[in-house]
């Protein structure tokens, strides 16, 4: 069934993105693992005609810092390719010329290195993780209360995720929380964001047609790219669940067992492989 | 301005419920301070022919605790007197057989004392303040995630509260972050409950009609018991914004500017003040 619904457009298309987690590799002790047949999977598409991008939501890590962990894992991938939330947040508050109060993980921090953090004037929560204590969670609370209008980015909107010790409570439960406590709508920075994806095709310079999403994560990944006007497959690696397949509003233009899988069959589509 | 649609209904009365923080007293370092005129009209209801309950979203501490603290403030209050959440929650956890995992301050724990917590198939949080630590919440969110159908209780659903040193988030922010990470809609066991509200008027044995609520509190205090089928007047202390007035939902059956001046009119209104 692996081939169901595959997208037809594979001839035509021009580019293609990929999530990471969950479709490169699984996060864990240490670098996490690759998922077999991703190493290879990502060097036929770069050998290809296609032009490739990396999309994730990791906002844990630096990308100089989470790129390293994939090319230490085998991966032909560079810091340029990879889209990720904090240097989206950085255009924005830059644009807007809003100073952040930080509620991020520390190894985040050198992604906002230059942006003014004196008086803050909005505030952007990561996955912190560890850091969201009380007193941490208050002091972005008091800030956002302190503004006449307050401003709240959120680097995602995910309610959990899998590590190799169990479930760990994601960046989005935050975001409820705030919201909440001030009576404000984050402003989501990041997948399922049609803005973060458009990021990604202007870089491309493609239009949404022309590019496939291939992600396991059926409403972040796939929804949020089908909204752009891309198509989306899901993989059934990383946080893929059966009950996707019965979800109320978003379906996959195709599903496949693993990245390379949907690699070989778009290839195939295109007569070369 | 103070008689501004003060209800008439006072001569009919047969019972008084009293929020306790921000209409007794405000809290803050050691004890707090009781608030003017308060200790005397405690009294005044006492001596009256009117019933007396006291109603609080009080989760920090037992009963035993913040009774004994009013006492010394200088109120005539005893534990049987006074409803909050902890033991609302006892009883509907023991009529429904359920084991709480709890995530409450150290301070309450023992008015959960021979509840079984083994196994646990619900969560229960309180205003666990400093408590709320990322590992703990994350504790919580896996019972609920590994249980079929995720049970959450929370004691109250505040957003945050007022101390001397600054505004605290409160255990609905937590709630929020909970239901959104569990797709769960939490059982909330206190005020504005009308479940809560009504415990008391059976304690009192009197109907919704005969008793009046006093709170500094609009949609918690005033909208709760008025949902309830009571009157709900609102004092000018503690949490009480000027706001208050233009709320879309709830519209208080009178406001005085203390507690003090709403026990003289109602006194006066029977005609013995």
């Amino acid at each position: 069934m692996a081939d169901i619904g595959f997208p037809r457009c594979a001839a035509s298309l021009k580019g293609v993105i990929l999530d990471m987690c969950g479709v490169l590799y699984d996060s864990g002790e240490g670098d996490g693992v690759a998922i077999p047949g991703s190493v290879d999977a990502v060097r036929k598409l770069k050998a290809s005609d296609l032009k490739l991008r990396f999309c994730t939501n990791e906002t844990q890590a630096a990308r100089e810092k989470f790129v390293a962990k994939l090319r230490r894992l085998g991966f032909d991938i560079c810091v340029s390719e990879v889209f990720s939330p904090a240097p989206a947040a950085v255009a924005v508050l830059r644009e807007r010329g809003l100073r952040p109060h930080l509620l991020v993980y520390d190894a985040l921090l050198s992604e906002f290195e230059g942006v003014d953090t004196s008086d803050p004037n909005c505030v952007v929560i990561g996955d912190a993780a560890e850091k969201f204590s009380y007193a941490n969670l208050n002091e972005a609370f008091r800030v956002l209360i302190g503004l006449e209008k307050p401003i709240l980015f959120s680097l995602g909107k995910g309610k959990y995720y899998k590590e190799t010790d169990g479930l760990k409570l994601d960046v989005g439960v935050y975001m409820k929380a705030l919201e909440y406590a001030c009576d404000v709508e984050a402003e989501v920075i990041g997948k399922p964001s049609a803005t973060f994806f458009q990021s990604v095709l202007n870089d491309m310079a493609l239009q949404p047609h022309e590019v496939l999403m291939i992600g396991d994560d059926l409403v972040n990944d796939v929804g949020g790219a089908q909204q752009c006007g891309m198509k989306g497959v899901q993989v059934r690696t990383g946080k893929y669940r059966p009950s996707d397949q019965k979800h109320p509003t978003v379906t996959a233009d195709g599903t496949t067992d693993h990245l390379a899988q949907a690699v070989d069959m778009i290839l195939s589509q295109r007569g070369k492989s």
